[in-house]
């Protein structure tokens, strides 16, 4: 049973932080992915089906990827035949390649991702290729997609520190990110890969992007947890004008490619706290801590999430 | 082995923010206070020896409260003679009354707290008398103590919200905290006893009592991150200047007589967040680790702090 909230918390709307926020809810794709067991494509349908039925209006479905790299995807095929792709929520997909993104778009999907890294020794150790050849072959799948009818959503990895380079610049960041709008990605996913970002460094990176011509709605962070920063990184976005969020429902996963790299935000946290920030997101919280508490029971471990484990004692 | 931090975090200085902050370590107490075993006294000594040769320049050590009613804490006299209470470093212990005073003074101790809380329901609850009832005692007990010379500080519980109560009004933690002052308490430290704040409600608060008179550096913030919001919520009153918060290494303890008080900010996940703010706290954050996870293989069991599991990888 879950505790009765009693009005808690307060909400405290502040002027200047955007009323509205999109989560973009990373837990089938981003979180599933990073299980080592292999979920079932029902369960994965199942897991779906509740997170829209909570509320949320950004559901990343799967990766077309190679399912021998990563086995955890095969099925995505299959699941999104499972899914109503029509209902108005969007139910984007992650395409390394050209063949992963015919793959997706004869699977039905109707938006697609395309990842990037902003360090070249994380392009080499997780796409298998340098940012120039990834560019290339971005730029290709960005094109493609477009012309198929297909809104394009940009990630970048190791904006705010890198595991084997240390410190990020920038610079890089900003082109990294110039060049994903420039082949036509509608928006930009902040990724903190390996958790190292803090709050002040969330606010440069984002003012530097704005500055540099990048429009602050078409920014996203993408927070980990690793080091417990992720809501104060969020908090500090909000301050300058980010409005969507990238979370996996019970803090599912992270990537299982970069060393250290645990953690992503729980959404229930970060619906908690922009609940308590009186900023609308229309997700029902206590439907989704149910979905967690039930998807936690499957894989037959405890959610991270601390709103789960509170609202679950 | 600690995973070497490659310059990590980044340090983002911004003018705004205190340069410096005071980490008001209260593991021994509030943590150790919450454990379910006794620990030995022995144990006690070393694990305060560890986080002063760490750097922390405040270490609550004890509270003389009923042995009956807390017997964790019956050790305290034992304690204090085990530790240098003439080092420089703050060792402040709680004290609910004048019986409690008495024998924190005998004991040797340099500085106390007292608590009180800001909502009736918790001070009967938690303190077995009203609100005026605890206010009568405590004036005895602040009034003998700085006569002994001790410097008292203030602990307000239930700032933000209360398990019974819901939402707390902030004329009513006004009213706690000037009480506070003016029995001649130095500084008012805010209690988010069940976790229940967030950002703008921490600056709200802040904010109300700076106008109301109470300068912000007597105000301590003391987080508890049952929701996830503690880090998100230092951030936010670090915006409007508070510099010190209650912190607990490895995030040990919270109040074992409120309903879901659990998990104390842990202590390296503060140090992280200020260290990429490029804020001064003098704290060596990798023999705090160490020391979390000495006293985590102590009491069996894993810290809840991202950073000690991140970097006990």
């Amino acid at each position: 049973m879950l505790t009765p909230d009693r009005g808690l918390p307060m909400a405290w709307v502040q002027e200047g932080l955007p009323h509205q926020v999109r989560i973009y809810e990373v837990g089938p794709r981003d979180g599933l992915q990073a299980e080592a067991a292999i979920i079932p494509v029902e369960v994965k349908a199942e897991f779906v089906h509740r997170l829209v039925a909570a509320g949320l209006p950004a559901v990343e479905l799967a990766s077309f990827v190679s399912p021998k790299r990563v086995p955890q995807m095969a099925d995505g095929a299959d699941l999104l035949s499972r899914i109503d792709l029509t209902s108005g929520v969007r139910h984007p997909v992650l395409v390394p390649n050209r063949r992963g993104l015919d793959e997706a778009i004869a699977a039905g999907a109707r938006e697609v991702a395309v990842f990037a890294s902003v360090t070249e020794s994380f392009s080499v150790a997780n796409l298998g290729a340098s940012r120039a050849e990834v560019s290339i072959e971005q730029s290709a799948v960005v094109r493609r997609a477009l012309e198929a009818g297909l809104p394009v959503r940009g990630y970048l990895s190791m904006v705010f520190g890198d595991p084997w380079e240390g410190p990020v610049e920038i610079d890089e960041v900003v082109r990294a990110a110039v060049r994903l709008r420039e082949m036509g990605a509608h928006s930009v996913s902040l990724g903190d890969t390996i958790g190292v970002a803090t709050p002040e460094h969330v606010k440069a990176v984002v003012r530097r992007l704005v500055q540099d011509g990048i429009e602050v709605y078409r920014i996203a962070l993408h927070p980990h947890d690793t080091y417990g920063q992720a809501l104060a990184n969020v908090y500090a976005a909000l301050e300058v004008g980010v409005s969507e969020f990238d979370s996996s429902s019970g803090g599912l996963g992270g990537c299982p490619f970069a060393l250290s790299a645990t953690g992503n935000l729980a959404t229930e946290d970060l619906v908690w706290m922009l609940r308590g920030l009186g900023i609308e997101t229309g997700v029902d919280l206590y439907a989704l801590v149910e979905t967690s508490i039930w998807l936690a029971k499957y894989l037959g471990r405890n959610s991270p999430s601390r709103v789960v484990a509170a609202l679950n004692n």
